[in-house]
Parts: C-alpha cells; structure tokens; sequence
C-alpha cells in the first residue's frame, strides 16, 4: 500500500482489514514499529484533529513528524500549471512537494477545494498534481471532494455502536453561514453505501450533491447490498433512522459563487439539528458529525451535550484508524 | 496527581517534594521516563519560553509533544457557554477540548484572562470549564489568574539563590504601554508567601491587586510564618529587599476599561527598574522577572545586563521544575 | 566544533571532511547518534527546506527538535541594543536567545537582512549579536550575508555530479519582482571558489555584490586554484560553462531603497533562465537554484522541467550535509 487517497480505491475486504489492524493496534500496542520513520505533514488548510491526531498517531508508533503550513511560517505554494509566477506565491508544488517528500517516508497532504470549476474540482485536480509529484507513500488528509481518514473514522464508529450493516443512515444537510466544500458529504456519503447501509441524503432543495458523487455512492451500495436515496423532505428521511449524520455543504449549483449560494441558504436555518428531527427516528439514534461543529446554528447544545451525540468517539476513532494506515504504509 | 492548576492545591511539603524531584531529575537524568507518553499543547495566547521549555522537557523525559493554536494553523475556538456561533469560532472548546484530550497523555493549555469581567477571571470561570473538559492530566500554562509553572520555577529560583525562607520579598509594579492581565502578580505573591517570605506589594495608587488575590496571600504567609503588605511608597518598600519581583499589570479598577487604565498609568513610567531603586536595598539583591521584559520600559538595561538580574535562571527552571511536573503527572 | 556559521571558518580539508561524514551517515545510517538531544530551531524568516530538512535530520538521528517562529505564535523580538522597547516587541533577542539556548543542545536561527545599511549586513552585526548571546553550538540557518547549509549541500550536488574541481561555474542574476538578499549569491560564490571552480558573475549593470564579497570570493579562489570573475555579457559568461546557477538579488547600489531597486531592474525580466541560455554551454550543463524559485520569473518551466535542473537534489543534500553537521555539533 503506497497511497490512502480514497476508500474506493480498496475493496471492502481491504477496508476490513485496516479496521481490524486499527482494533489490533489499540490492543496491542506497538510503540516501536515505525520507529525512526517521519511523517511530513503539509497543510493548506486549517486543521485541529488532523494535525494533532497524526502526530500523535506518528508518535504512538515510535515515529516523527514535520508540519508545513503555506501562508503560516511558510510562503504560499502556486498550483497552477504554467504560472508566471510573479504574484504572492514564492514557490510552485512542483518544487515544494517532492522537496518535502524527500526529507519524509511519507506525506500527509491537506488542500479544501478550490471552489471555483465543480468539474476540476470532482476530478480531483490538484490532489492528482500532488500524487504525481509525491514518489513516497501519500495520504489524503482531506482534498476537493473525500476525506477517507474520516470516513475510515466514521466507519469504525458505526462497527463499535453495533450499528447494522442494512441499518438507515441519514446524511443530512445542515446550514452553515457559509458554502462548505463538499469533501464530507461526498466521502461519508461513499462510506455508509460501501458499508451496505441504506442511505438516505436528505438537502433543501438546490443543495442535491453533483450527479458523480450520488453515482459514485449507487455504484458502492449496490456492491454492497445497500442502497442510496436523497429527498428535501427532512421528516421522511429521518422516520426509522439509526444514524443521523449531519453536514454543511455549499449548493453545487452555485459553485464558488459565494453571493448566490448566500442568497439561497438564507431562510434555511431551520436545518439546525434539534431533538425534534429525531420524533420519528430510532429511539436510540445516534448525531454523528465530522467536526468542527458550530453549535446552535448547524446542531443544537441539547443534541451535542446529550446521548445521542458520538462525535467525540468519531474523533477519537481518527487516531485510532490513522495509526493503522500509518502502520500499512511504512512498518 | 492529575492536575498541576494552582500551587495552592498542593501543601508545602507537596511543593517541596516536587521541587526535590525537579532537583533529582537534573542530577540523575531520566531520558526514558515518558518513552511513548504524548504531552498535548493547546496556546490560545502567544509564548516562547512555555512552548520551547514544555516540548524540550517531554523530549528530555523521552516522550513527544503536539501543539495547537487556535487562531494561526487551527481555527478560533468558540469559549461562550450556549453561544450561537454564526461568528468567526468554528468549533467550540466543548468539542476541540476533549478531543484533543482524547489523543494525549497530557494536556498544557494557555489561556489568559477575558478582560472583561473582573469577577469572572477571578473565578477563572474559563479554566474550570477546560477541567471539566480534560479528562486527562492537566496542566495550566498560565491562566486569567494563575501561572503555577513559573511561581514553581522562581521557587526553586529562590532555594537556588539561599534566599531565606523569611527574606523581604518586594513584588513591584513596572510600567508596561498597556494593562497586562494579573496572572504572573497573583501567582508570584502566593508562591512568595508560600514560602514564608516578608512579602512587600508596591505598586502606585489604583493598581492594589484585588482583594481575593491578597487574601489568598495572607492566608499562605499565615501558614508558612511569613507575612504580606502592601504599600505605594516604593522608597520604603525597597528598604532592606533582598529580591525584587517587577512585573507589569492593569489596574483592577478598570478591569477591561483600556482607556480609564491608559490614563491611570499615563505618567507612571518612573516604574522603570533602575539601579537607583536598590539604594537602600540588601547589597546583593537580585532582580527577578518572568520574562518577557520591556528593557528600558519596564527594567532599564543597566539592571537587567548587570549582575543583580536573574531572569535567565528563572526562565531555565522553567524546563527544569516542569520536567518535574510532567513526571508527576505521566511517569 | 561549536558554530557553524561561514565555510570560510573551516579549511578545505575540513569542509571536505564533514562532506566525506555526510556520505558516511547516507551509507551507514546511525539512528539514535543524537538520542535525547534536542535541536531549537528560531526562524526570523520564512521557512519550507530548512525547517522540514532540520526537523528530519534530527530525528533521523534519534533526537527532536522544536521550533519558534517570532510574530507566529510567539511574538516579536526586539533586535536593537538599547531600545526603549515601548513599541510592537515584548521581549528582546538579550533574554530570547539565551532562554531558548538554556533549552535545547543546539540552536540554529534564520535570520535575514535587514536591507536597512549594507555595511552593518556585510559585517554581519545582527548575526554576531546571536553569536555573543548562544553559549551552546550554532547553526547558521540564513544571516544577512550567509547561508552555509545551502553552499555545503550545493557543493555535494556538484560532487555528486562528477562536476570538475575547475569546471566553469556560471552564478547569474535572475529576474525577481522585488530585491532579495545578497546571502545566498554572496555563500554560493564563496563555496564555488573554495571549491576551486572557474567562478564566473553574470549579472545586469547595477547588480555588481558587494566589493567585499567578491574579495573574500577571490581569496578563497587563490588557495583553493580556481578564479572569480564578473561580467554583464551573459552570453559569453555562459560559454564552456559546466554550471548555471541562477539566483535572485537586490542591487547594492540601492540596498533599502526598493523604488530605486524597482527602477533599475525594471526591463531586466529577459534575465529569466530558458533554454536559449545554454546555446554555447556545455552540452550536459545543469541548474542549479536554492529554491524557492518563481517559475517563469526567474527560471522557465522548460528548464526546471528538463534534464539540466538539479533543483530537488539540491533540496535533498541539505538533509544530507545538515545532518553531518548536527552530528558533528553534537555527537
């Protein structure tokens, strides 16, 4: 295993295996298995959990880590193709991220979308610059549209809740001041259909998640036994769920376009999880949510600070699942 | 122990024995007593001698170290009990707290006063909401009223110096261009007092430190057979001092009131230690100083280059005193 | 060994000596030589290489390193003897650097010019201040006029290369929008001539270094066998070269001032490396630049693109040599 980009990229059986390894490694610590090995750990974009559980997963193994932060302590990498490079950025990902990934074992990468094309965006544009220019073993720790760390994460979670394979898991927009990318959704989406679950995106209308990504998810719960459905009718969705998982995302029909997507999200804070969505949900239905959460304004206090809520047990799982694929790619 | 929040948690035979390891530890190091313990750092303010000194003890011990700092790499993190957060926190600490709690052995946090309410950070109503987050050991890197890594350190900086245990102790107020929360000036008169010192506090009128703060002091100097007053008159003050403490501190009459304090302080730069201030002094007495210092503003440069200051040593026990703490609290 | 500041501090023999441990450490890796120290790392200046190469050369050595980035995370440090510090710096490099020292087995600072008086940077004032505060072994990460680590690494790549003791080494001005140091043209002059290379300055009117630096670069020539000389005739500077490297710099002639500067290299934007620049070069002749270097600006894609560029082993040897360096510090 060279790369931890997306879990599509393995099958169910190989995803099996790494959660088995993660479980293993709680179990059996093995403090020394990448002793002397570093992690480079690149990021474009704020991190708290991703930053401190890789370093500390590096740590926990009997390795090390280095932190690069473009624009913080670092100049701004270019990333464009052919740049005449004469604005903010000193230096070109050309240069920086093989640099980078010949000091390390290996390298963590974190780049949001760029918000502008959905297209280069769906296509994973800048993450397949960087995998080309990376000759060592690369992880995604969240690029345009996947995150597999947390969705690995998530996964994990639902095993140790006992959650059933077939079991209705909601993926539920929720507001947010602001477009987010549409990594999470995407990449929780793909998991709970490769998981086998019966999926259910439940998004006001203008906010239905791009053709590629829902096919994307058909195609891995029909692998799987599962299924994949979305509506805007949030009451219908939630009737028998046993997972709620909430997520912001900006409308991909206004892709970077800040303006339009504002003035279609206005009016919709109503979707702020409360302890009414869950009336005609599982008794014991579980909030899930990738964090950070703004609370009060995606998910209320009486869901975060109540039982239902396991984000703290999804966070703690990213430690738990990164050493694992740290221990694939360099033990 | 699991918490290292206040040196009047501890009683003096407590302090004592801790400064006795501090001591052991230096002579017969310890390179492995933490192998594959991991120290979380959380700096919502800026610092170099905490950062530097807290990473180099955990390696010195042989474990490892993350740090976070919301605002530069990590987003704001939102403090408010009940907050709506449609503002620029992304995450609350009720969420970032126990998560990154959940990926160490330890966890430092760095968190100065609001400035807003005097009551409030009296009550250090923040630093008790991050214990009762952290179900970890905890450590406090200076908080709205407390900084119990350097009151151990100038401890220890005391016994180093045979500065007796009943020695005049001048805590004096220095001038600073604005007000400075009163963290390090409460600890410093505690640990003073603890040790059974004449404890003289000069400052000008309206910056008497609030009453709590020297109630608190009597009732350490009561225990320990020292004494704490008070007085503006810096001439009388200095008169037999062996130690003089300067630091820098708004008043507590205008608490979070910039301008009312600006004019209070206009004027006041006469408050710059100079060697003048030792006339009447014991020949030999040290100045001592947290650090950092304004030269020239707060100390001028003749007293901090010449043989009285030791703000050096101080800031070295730092690492030494909480290599201490850190094995106390992990080994 | 207790600095590592300048080439010109150590013979040739001694330079080829810590070139002949850097080989040795690649073949004969010895993972825990630096176990338990602890490398500070104080960056005045930006960073990509030099902090991600440190922090891997330590701990590929077995010991750590931690890091202080001024106005980041920590705040500003005054720098100016005898300053009334009533402005943005809380604390002066007077108590910074010894603290920081005080911390860690080594020290290693970046600190750029001031580009204030030319003659205050050639004497290297600032530098020398650290120097006078360090009492622990120094790593010259980047001063105004130095920057060792990238002349030794450089001088491995040509060895690497099979590059000819006398081969003609081109260092030609490139175009950049705004002025740079002179510490990297000044270290890379010296350490071709050193080296006993036929040095050859390329560089626009107005663009001549500094008096002093081509002297010391012509010492070092004369013991060494090799000759210094400069041109603004690209064209026949490039003639029989073996070498090309390309660097940015700001006219002496206007050091500080940046309209001046702005005005002089106004039109110069032809001096960006392409391909046309090898016409009558060796045919195998190569690149060679410090990165970071703005594509299209300064050197043509077509170029870093091609065979000739050696910019990535470059980058790679500074791990190499650094870590013969910190072993000879501190093993």
């Amino acid at each position: 295993m060279n790369r931890f980009m997306d879990l599509a990229d393995f099958s169910r059986e190989e995803i099996l295996d790494l959660l088995a390894l993660a479980q293993s490694l709680k179990d059996h610590p093995q403090p020394r298995a990448l002793a002397g090995k570093i992690l480079g750990l690149v990021f474009f974009n704020s991190s708290l959990r991703t930053l401190a559980s890789f370093q500390a997963g590096m740590a926990r193994l009997g390795g090390s880590s280095f932190v690069i932060t473009p624009g913080q302590g670092t100049w701004q990498l270019e990333t464009r193709l052919n740049a005449i490079m004469d604005g903010a950025a000193a230096e070109h990902v050309r240069e920086g991220i093989p640099v980078l990934a010949s000091y390390c074992d290996a390298l963590g990468v974190r780049a949001f979308a760029d918000f502008k094309n959905l297209q280069n965006d769906l296509d994973e544009k800048f993450f397949k610059m960087i995998d080309g220019l990376c000759d060592k073993p690369l992880i995604n720790m969240e690029s345009a549209m996947n995150h597999p760390c947390q969705a690995l994460a998530d996964w994990r979670t639902l095993d140790e809740l006992h959650v059933p394979q077939h079991a209705k898991f909601v993926l539920s927009w929720v507001y947010h001041p602001k477009a987010l990318p549409l990594a999470v959704p995407a990449a929780t989406l793909h998991m709970a259909a490769m998981r086998g679950m019966e999926v259910v995106v439940a998004r006001p209308e203008g906010f239905a998640l791009p053709a590629e990504v829902m096919a994307k998810a058909r195609a891995a719960a029909a692998t799987a036994g599962g299924s994949v459905t979305e509506t805007s009718d949030r009451a219908t969705a939630m009737k028998g769920a046993e997972v709620l998982y909430a997520k912001e995302w900006g409308s991909p029909l206004h892709y970077g376009d800040a303006e339009a997507d504002a003035r279609l999200r206005a009016g919709l804070n109503d979707w702020c999880v409360g302890e009414r969505w869950f009336t005609d949900a599982l008794p014991d239905a579980r909030l899930m949510h990738c964090l950070p959460v703004r609370r009060n304004v995606a998910v209320a206090d009486e869901v975060l600070d109540g039982p239902r809520a396991v984000v703290r047990r999804e966070a703690l799982n990213r430690l738990v699942v990164q050493m694992a694929v740290l221990h694939r790619l360099l033990a």
